[in-house]
């Protein structure tokens, strides 16, 4: 077994299915983009299936901790298409860059504290080997409501 | 002819000078940047000479019809500067990335639905060469309140 | 002396000590992150110590002209974080890419003048190398309040 998924079994976790979007909405886009040694990941939200499983905006509808949350499902949402993409998530080898955005409330500025969700469980997962830049953002609004959108740089081992 | 100019002829379209932008107004940036064999390009919108042709909020001001054509003005804009800056479109072998913006109305999030006019006419000309990995968002203000703006990661051939 | 660390002394300029974020809060990421000869800067905000130098939505609270100089103290944080990390700028040969945030308030779009401050002190002290693809685009918040956030792309040399 690969020593992620080991991980992810350690830890209880497991990977969701593919996003099904809504009928009649086409998503024309790859999940997972790899140029060379480097993979591109589409924007992922807290995903699964046919689920959105945490609409709404943070800090009016949703609290910071349940947006931690959306932000660590949509993490592994996101190592779910890598899993489908690459095969086997020991191919990555190294974290580079995360756009975290965050679905804000009026006023809602505590951006870093919501993505840190995604952030704690990649590094939890990779070690230092998943530390990445980041930043951290207020979005206007994001696809189907979700409360958290993530893409992500990663390098792949040849 | 180059192959992807002999599709956009096919299908009538043409690509748009250069925008220049409102006097006074400076634009400090190179709209295309490439590193290696990659090229970076900056943020464009549905724009022509001096002109921006779709402006406004989507989902108040402007349908999601709208919104898709201004997405698909936005891959023109786009390929304009693309081919000012390599010469001939072919040389684009592969589109990597794209991050794409909508400016939402209030409560507008199926924002996928407008940037596909951007994916759609990228991937109508060049095939699979044409996917990208992909972020469809929401962005409370645009530049001269364009509806829409997309940047995006391209592979060049040697 | 190094030829750009040379070029902010003529300028009486100095780079700001590392951001502390407020009691409470980690930040688990890297504020640069190589990736073999490219180097990802994760969003900088006017940071400086403890303090955010700029805060509130700029159109309303905060002028063009302040956020110009927002966008330009948010470049001298980054500088700072790139020579903790790479040890001397002279190392950064290229700058290739910039998204600019501009923590815009109702109705203000003029985002470009705003991220030139970032754009202008860069390629005053870079030249051509300085140059950079871009994209200045609103966000609904931003951490902290802060007025403008950057992230960028640069080469390192080898």
């Amino acid at each position: 077994m690969s020593t992620i998924e080991a991980r992810l079994a350690e830890r209880g976790l497991e990977l969701p299915a593919a996003f099904r979007p809504p009928p009649g909405l086409a998503l024309p886009f790859d999940w997972v983009r790899v140029s060379g040694t480097t993979a591109y990941i589409s924007g992922h939200g807290p995903l699964a299936g046919n689920e959105v499983l945490v609409t709404g905006k943070v800090g009016t509808a949703v609290t910071v901790e349940e947006g931690y949350r959306a932000a660590r499902l949509t993490a592994l949402s996101m190592l779910g298409s890598l899993k489908r993409e690459v095969g086997d998530l020991d191919r990555v080898s190294r974290w580079v860059k995360a756009l975290g955005l965050v679905n804000c409330g009026p006023g809602f500025n505590l951006t870093p504290a919501v993505i840190n969700g995604f952030s704690d469980l990649i590094i939890d997962l990779w070690g230092d080997a998943g530390r990445h830049a980041r930043s951290a953002i207020g979005a206007s609004e994001l696809p189907f409501d979700m409360s958290v959108e993530v893409e992500a740089i990663v390098e792949l081992r040849p």
